[in-house]
C-alpha cells in the first residue's frame, strides 16, 4: 500500500459533506474552522436542504461537486455513510476524513457498517481518515488547513502529530501550543478503517519541514510495517510515542515460566526500543521531549554543566541528574580558575555553578562561554532575584551569543517561574527554539530525553544481519508436524534438542540412558558430576514431578538415582518416558523463552534462570526478528547484569554466545509459528560458550 | 528548648532595621510588603541617615524603638549585625528576622560571624530566624504580615511551608498560589543559627489552621528531633517533604558491605518513612500532594473508579492506575444495570466508565453516585466535548451533591484543558477544595498520594515498643573496651556471638576445634554437613582468604579440610588464628549489617545476602529505633521479598525473628557508638528462628 497523500494535505478545494448553519453543529464547525483559518481553496458545503451555508453557496449533492474537489469531510448520519462514500468514489473523489462515529466502536451494527465501508475504500481505491474521527490538520508554508472540529488551529513548526484519540487529541494540542512546541500537521486517526499510522508516518518521513513525530497510540494497526518504516527514518528525526492501555495478560493457560512473566506492555517496551522511537509514559513526559526535541540537537554524551543564581534549584537539579545516571562532573581547576577571574569569590565553584544572586547577564554568558566546551550540554537556572537591574533577556542574548560558537551543545533554561517577569526571556529562547522550563526537574528530564535520543541513535545504526534458516526450517517443522500428527502439545528433549541444534544453538551434551551400565559409562566419560532426569514429551515440569536428580558423582549415587527414577516413571505412568543423562555444567543459570504477543507477534524472554527467575522478575524482551546488537542490549538491561560480568573473582560470561542464542531463537519463533511455548530454563553461560540444559516446548493444537 | 513563638507570627509593631528609601533596596522592598499586605500593627524603620522612609517615621536606633515591638527585621550591612542583635537583646526584642547574608554559608569570616551570633542569641534568649533569610510570611484570620522581601504574599490556606532555600521558596511559592494551593505560613530558614524546622514544626503542629506541612530541606538541623515531633504530630495533619542534596556517599574506607552499600540517600528515605512523613522528590510532586492533601480526605484503600467522556484519557488513566498499583476494579453487575438505565448503550460499562462525549452534568452526577460506593475514590475526567450547551460548573455542582452524601470519599477532578472553558468547573471545585487536575497522570499520582499517606498513617499507629538493654549493653561495653584497650580493631567470632547473644540475637551453633578430635566429635553431633572456618580479629574477609570450607560431611572431608585450613593459617601467619566449626543451616541467605550516618546516626541494613547482594543492590534501611514494625516494612520492601514467602513448595520463613533481629541490632548500634561496622553475612532464616552465620565487626579506633 503506498497511497499518495499529498492531497489530503494540500487539497484545492474542500467539500463538507452534511454542513447546515446551525450554531455548534459539529459539520458547521468544521465549515467555520475551514474559513478562519485562512484556506485558501474552495469550500463547498454540501446539504440538499440549503442554498447557503454560512454565506457558502451549497451544493445539492456529492455528484453535482465541481471537478477540483480533492477532499470531502462526511460529517453525517451514520446511515448515510456508505452511500456518501460511493458518490465520493463514483465522482472521483479520492480523499475522505469520515468525521461521523457509530462505527466499529458500537456494536454489532456499527461493526458492520464498518465492514463494508473498508469494502467500499477497497473497491474505489480511497484514501480516508477515520471514521469517528475529528479530523486533519495542516499548516506549513502556502498552506492552512482545519479540517476538523477542532477548537484549535496549529502556529506551524517541526511537530508533526498523529493521534489514534480525537478528544485527547486536541487536549494535547492545547498543551502543545501553550507550550510552544510547533505542530504543523495533526492527524487524528479514529477508527482507522483506510488509513493507518504508518501511511502518515511515511508521509511525515518525507516532509522536510517535519523535524520531529510525536504518536498518541491505543494499539498498533500493523506493528512489522510500523517497525520497518521507522527502522528508515529515525536516523533522520526522532519518533517519540505515548502508548497507552496496558490491558492485562490474557486468561489463556500458559505451562512456560516466559508465558507467567510477560506482559504486554513490557513488549511494546522493547519493541518500540527495537524500532528506536522515544516511548513516553505520560504526557507531561510527551510534552517535555518534543520541546527539546524541536530544535534538532542532540548531545554527544551525558555530561552536563548547571549554572544557577539560586543554590536550592541547583541541588533539585543535580539529585535529578543522579536520579537519571546523568553525569555533572567536577569541573577541572583550569576552568574553575578562569570562573573565579570573574565570579565572587562566594561563588560555588563545584557543579553545579552557584553564581548566587548578584550574577548578571555578563556572568551567565561568560560562566556559559568558560564551562561549554568541557561538558555535553548545559543547564542555566536564572530567576530575576529581588534586586535585578537588567533586562532579563539581556540573559538570554548572552546565551544565544555562546552558542552561535557552539552550535551543537544543547543548552536548556530553566527559570523557576512562570510569571511575567521572565515572559521576555523565555520569548527571545522560544524564538530560537531554545526551551525553557520553569521546573529544574523538568530540564534534567529534558537533557535525558536528548541523551536517551542519542542513543537509541546510535544504537539503530547496528545494521540487522540476514540469517539463513532454510535447513533449520524445514528440520524443525519436521519434527513440529510430527508431533501434531500425533495428537502431542509437548516435544521429547531429544527432538527439542534437535530442533535447537538446527537453528545453531548449543544444547548440554545428553544421552538417554537404557541401562544401568549406559549409566556408567556416561559418567565415567563425564569427568564430573552428572544429572539424571526423566524425559517425556507428556512431562513439562520435570522438577515439580521429583524426575531430576542432581549431582551425581559416584557409581553408587548413579545406581541409587537410576532405580529411583525408574520407580517415579512407573508412578507417573508414562509409557514413552525415558531416563537422560547430562553432564552438569558450572557457570550462570538463565533462562531464556518464547512469548507470543497477539500484536506483535514472537517476542523473546531472557532474565536470571533457577528459582529467582519469577521470586525477582528480572527478565527482559525482544520481538523478533532480534539483531545481536538487540540483544546485547536485552541482556545488558537486566538488574542483574553484574552477575554476568567479571564478578566477585569470577571471569565475565561469553556475552556474544548469549546473545547469539537470542538472536537464533528469535529467528526459529518466527519461522515457525506452531510452537506455542518454550522455555530454556535453565540456559548456562559460561565463559566460552552458553548452553541449554533444559527444554520445554509447547506445540500449538493444531 | 521550648520557645514561644506566638509574637513571631503575630507581632504587635515590627522593626525594619535597615530601611531606606531607594526603591528596590531589601529593606525598602521588606517595609512595602510590611505595608501593602495590610499588616495592622505599627511598622517602624530604623535608620539614623532618614526622619521618614516611605512616609513612615524613622526611628535612629533600635535602642530609641517603642515597647510595642515585638519583632524586628536586620537587612543591615554584615558588619553591623552583630551589634544590632545586642541592642535588640538590650531593648528587650526577643524576635528577629535576619535577612543579611554573608555568614557561615561564606567562608571562614563569615562563619566566625555566625558563632558570635550563636553566643548572642544564647545570651539574650533571641528567637532568630536566618540570617540569609528571605523571612517570613503569615496569614490567618485577623493577621496579615509579609515580613519578608518576596514578591508574593499569601492568599491563606490550610498549608503551613517550611522552607531551607530563599529563592527556591519563592519559586514554590508562586507556583502554589498558581496551583491553587492555600499556604496560610512561610518561612524561610536561612542558615538557621537560631531557630530551626523543629520549632516551627511544633508552632504549625498546635496552629489548628493548619491542615498539611510541607517542608524543603537540604539537610536536617536534628534528625532525632524531628523524629520525636512527627512521631507526636503526623497522625492529625500530614507532613510533606521535599529533601534535596543527594550528596554521594563519602570517600572514607569501609570494611563491611553494609558499609558499600548504603547511600545517604537511601537512609533519608528510611529515615522519612519511619517518621511517617511522606517524601517526594520533585517540585510537581510536591505540589500534586499538597493539592490533593488540603482537603483533608484520605481513601479507606485504594479501590478507583474512573468515569470520563473522553476514551483516550480513561485509558491513559487507567495505565497510570497500574503503574501505581492502584486499583481499578470492574463494576458489579448491579452497578453496570444501574449505569444502563441512564447511559447510552454506546458508552464503556467498564472501569473507565466511558461516558462518551454526549454525557450530561446529570449523568456525571448519577454515574458518580451510582459507583462511588462500591470504591474508595474517584477519578473524574471531564472536558467540555465540541457540542455542550450546559454550563461547566453544572458538573462541578452535581460532584458536590455527591460529596455531600459521602464526605469520606476522595473525588479528583481532570479537565484535560488549562484554558477559559474550564475555568468556572476549576473554580467552583477550588472554593470547596477539590482539587483538579489537567492530565490524568497528574490526577492518579494524587490518589497514589493519598494512598500513600493513609498508609504512613496506618503504620505510624503501631508503638514503638520500648526495649531494655542494660545488661547487653554492659557485656558489649566490656569486649569492645577490651578490644580498644588491645589497639585491635576486629574482634573474634566468639566476642561478636557473646554481643550478639547479649542482645538476643540468635548465632548459628558454633565450636572452637583445637583438634581433629574435637572435629570430629562435633560433626557427629551435628547429624548433619558442618562448615569450618578461620577465626581471627584480623581476618575481615574469610571468603577471600580462603579460610572458609563448607559441606563437610565426613570424617574423611574433616580431616582434610582441617588440614588445609591449618595450612591456611600459617600462611596467613596469624598467631591468634583458631579453626572454628559450624553446623550448616538451610534457608534464605540474608544480610543484615549496620551503617552509621553522619547526620542519622546509626541504619540498618537488610537485604538478600551471598554473592548476590551486592550485584542486585536488593537492600533496604531502617534509621535506630526500628520498631518492630518498622522493620517487617524493611523486610517487605526489597524486590526478593516473595523468596522470603512460601514459595516453590518451601514454607515461609520465620519473619518475626528476623525483624526482631533488625529491631536489636539497631538497638545496639545506639547503645554502643564504638562499633564503626557490623555485618551479619549471611544470616540464615529458617522457618523457625534466624540465625547469625557469620559476624564482621569493625571497633571505632579511639
Amino acid at each position: 500500500m503506498k497511497n499518495d497523500l499529498s492531497k489530503l494535505l494540500k487539497p484545492q478545494s474542500v467539500a463538507v459533506v452534511g454542513a447546515s448553519p446551525n450554531e455548534g453543529s459539529v459539520a458547521g464547525t468544521i465549515l467555520q474552522n475551514l474559513h478562519s483559518c485562512g484556506f485558501s481553496g474552495d469550500i463547498f458545503p454540501v446539504n440538499p436542504k440549503y442554498e447557503t451555508v454560512f454565506g457558502f453557496a451549497c451544493y445539492p449533492s456529492i455528484s453535482a461537486l465541481p471537478d477540483t474537489t480533492d477532499l470531502a469531510i462526511l460529517a453525517i448520519n451514520r446511515s448515510l455513510v456508505l452511500q456518501a462514500v460511493e458518490e465520493c468514489g463514483e465522482r472521483g473523489i479520492r480523499h475522505l476524513v469520515i468525521v461521523t462515529a457509530g462505527f466499529k466502536e458500537a456494536g454489532a451494527e456499527g461493526e458492520r457498517l464498518e465492514s463494508a465501508l473498508r469494502d467500499l475504500i477497497a473497491r474505489y481505491d480511497l484514501n480516508v481518515v477515520g471514521p469517528n474521527c475529528m479530523g486533519i490538520i495542516h499548516r506549513s508554508e502556502g498552506i492552512k488547513l482545519n479540517a476538523s472540529f477542532s477548537r484549535w488551529f496549529l502556529t506551524g513548526g517541526g511537530i508533526g502529530f498523529i493521534s489514534q484519540s480525537g478528544s485527547l487529541g486536541e487536549t494535547l494540542l492545547e498543551t502543545f501550543e501553550d507550550a510552544g512546541l510547533g505542530v504543523s500537521t495533526f492527524i487524528n486517526l479514529g477508527n482507522r478503517a483506510g488509513l493507518t499510522e504508518n501511511d502518515f508516518l511515511r508521509l511525515l518521513a518525507d516532509d522536510p519541514q517535519c523535524r520531529a513525530i510525536f504518536l498518541y497510540l491505543e494499539s498498533f494497526a500493523e506493528p512489522h510495517e510500523f517497525r520497518r518504516i521507522l527502522e528508515s527514518i529515525h536516523q533522520d528525526k526522532p519518533v517519540v510515542v505515548l502508548k497507552a492501555g496496558r490491558t492485562k495478560a490474557g486468561a489463556a493457560a500458559v505451562v512456560s515460566h516466559t508465558g507467567s512473566l510477560a506482559s504486554p506492555d513490557a513488549i511494546v517496551d522493547a519493541f518500540l526500543r527495537q524500532c528506536g522511537a522515544l516511548r513516553v509514559t505520560t504526557i507531561d513526559e510527551a510534552l517535555s521531549a518534543l520541546r527539546v526535541l524541536q530544535k534538532g540537537v542532540l548531545p554527544a554524551g551525558n555530561r552536563v554543566v548547571i549554572l544557577t543564581n539560586a543554590g536550592g534549584a541547583g541541588i533539585i537539579a543535580a539529585d535529578a541528574c543522579e536520579r537519571l545516571s546523568i553525569d555533572v562532573p567536577a569541573l577541572s581547576d583550569e576552568v574553575q580558575m578562569k570562573l573565579r577571574e570573574f565570579l565572587p569569590p562566594e561563588a560555588g565553584y563545584g557543579n553545579p555553578v552557584d553564581m548566587i544572586a548578584t550574577a548578571s547577564s555578563e556572568h551567565y554568558e561568560k560562566a556559559l562561554e568558560t564551562t561549554l566546551p568541557s561538558v555535553d550540554a548545559a543547564i542555566v537556572i536564572f530567576r530575576p532575584p529581588m534586586v535585578y537591574h537588567e533586562p532579563v533577556e539581556n540573559v538570554a542574548d548572552g546565551i544565544l551569543r555562546v552558542l552561535a560558537k557552539m552550535p551543537t551543545k544543547p543548552v536548556l533554561v530553566c527559570t523557576l517561574s512562570r510569571s511575567d517577569m521572565v515572559t521576555p526571556l523565555v520569548k527571545r529562547l522560544q524564538e530560537q527554539w531554545i526551551p525553557s522550563y520553569v521546573m529544574p526537574e523538568t530540564a534534567v528530564s529534558a537533557v535525558d530525553v536528548l541523551c536517551r535520543v542519542k542513543a537509541l541513535e546510535v544504537e539503530a545504526q547496528s545494521a540487522n544481519e540476514a540469517y539463513s534458516t532454510a535447513n533449520g526450517r524445514a528440520i524443525a517443522g519436521q519434527i513440529l508436524e510430527q508431533a501434531a500428527a500425533e495428537g502431542r502439545t509437548g516435544l521429547s528433549f531429544g527432538e527439542g534438542a534437535e530442533i535447537l541444534a538446527a537453528y545453531g544453538l548449543s544444547v548440554c551434551p545428553f544421552a538417554y540412558i537404557e541401562s544401568l551400565e549406559d549409566g556408567i559409562v556416561f559418567l565415567k566419560q563425564a569427568c564430573g558430576p552428572i544429572v539424571l532426569k526423566i524425559d517425556s514429551p507428556q512431562l513439562l515440569h520435570r522438577f515439580e514431578a521429583n524426575a531430576v536428580i542432581t549431582d551425581i558423582e559416584t557409581n553408587g549415587g548413579l545406581v541409587e538415582a537410576f532405580l529411583q527414577l525408574r520407580e517415579t516413571i512407573d508412578h507417573l505412568g508414562m509409557a514413552d518416558a525415558r531416563i537422560l543423562a547430562q553432564k552438569m555444567l558450572a557457570g550462570r543459570e538463565l533462562i531464556i523463552g518464547l512469548d507470543r504477543d497477539p500484536s506483535f507477534g514472537p517476542a523473546i524472554m531472557f532474565g536470571i534462570g533457577g528459582t529467582l527467575v519469577e521470586a525477582l522478575r528480572d527478565v527482559s524482551f525482544g520481538v523478533s526478528p532480534i539483531s545481536q546488537s538487540e540483544a546485547e542490549t536485552m541482556i545488558r538491561s537486566i538488574r542483574a547484569f553484574p552477575l554476568l560480568q567479571a564478578f566477585r573473582g569470577q571471569p565475565a560470561v561469553d556475552l556474544e554466545s548469549l546473545a547469539d542464542i537470542i538472536t537464533r531463537l528469535g529467528q526459529l519463533a518466527t519461522d515457525c509459528p506452531n510452537i506455542a511455548e518454550l522455555d530454556l530454563n535453565p540456559v548456562i553461560a559460561t565463559t566460552q560458550g552458553t548452553y541449554a540444559v533444559d527444554i520445554l516446548f509447547r506445540v500449538a493444537s493444531s
